[in-house]
C-alpha cells in the first residue's frame, strides 16, 4: 500500500516512463482534471490518459522538484523540458478515500519581466 | 507555538490584512525569496518585508485556495484579486527548524489559449 506522497511520487514517475497502464492505475475512475489557465477540463480516468498519451506529442522529460502532501491534499512543483525548451509545471491533487487521484489541478508559469516600479527592491538572476 | 501549516496560513492573513510587524515574525533572518518566473530575487526579513509593502502598490485582495504541509515543506495556492483582475499564484515554502519561513518560490500563472491540436481532447469551461 503506497502513501498519498508515493501516489504523487508515481504519478510522476509512469508519466516520465510512459507506464500508462500504472499511470491509469494511480486515477480514480471519475477523475477531473483542470487547467484554470486554458480552461481546460477532462473527465474520467480514460479520458485523462488519453489526453496525456495524445496531448503532448514529441519528445519530453519531466523531472520532480517538490512534492508536499498534507492529509488527502497534494502539491507538486515539476520541471517539464520539452522541444521548446523547460518550464516549471504545478499541480495541486486531490486524493480519495483509497489513495487514488481524483482531481488534478494543473498550472504552467511562463516567464515574465517584472515591473519597472520595483527593480530597486529586487535583484535579478 | 505554531504548526507549519498554521505559519503558512498567518503569513497569509498577515499580507491580506497588512500586519508586516506579524508577516515578519513569520521569517527567517536570512529569507530568501525568490520569483522564477521573472528571475527576480531578495535576500533577507527586512528587504522581503520592504518588496511586499513597496512593491504591490494598489488596492488588492488575496484568499486562500490551498495550504499544504509536509514536514518542513509547504505549498500554498491562493486567488490574487487586484486591479487587472484576479488571478492564481502559487507558492513553495521551506520551513527552518523554528518553523520561520527560510525559503519562498513564487509562481504567477497567466492564461493562455491551449494547442489546437487537444482540442477533442478536453472540454472547455
Amino acid at each position: 500500500m503506497m502513501s498519498a506522497h508515493e501516489v504523487v511520487a508515481a504519478y510522476w514517475d509512469a508519466a516520465e516512463t510512459r507506464d500508462w497502464t500504472k499511470f491509469a492505475d494511480l486515477l480514480a475512475e471519475d477523475v477531473v482534471y483542470e487547467a484554470p489557465q486554458s480552461r481546460e477540463r477532462v473527465r474520467g480516468r480514460s479520458a485523462y490518459v488519453r489526453f496525456n498519451v495524445d496531448g503532448f506529442p514529441g519528445q519530453w522529460h519531466l523531472a520532480v522538484e517538490r512534492i508536499v502532501v498534507e492529509g488527502r491534499h497534494a502539491a507538486s512543483w515539476i520541471r517539464f523540458s520539452g522541444e521548446s525548451g523547460t518550464q516549471p509545471g504545478m499541480c495541486f491533487f486531490d486524493l480519495d478515500d483509497h489513495d487514488r487521484i481524483a482531481r488534478i489541478t494543473d498550472f504552467w508559469p511562463d516567464p515574465y519581466e517584472p515591473p519597472s516600479g520595483r527593480a530597486h527592491l529586487a535583484e535579478r538572476y
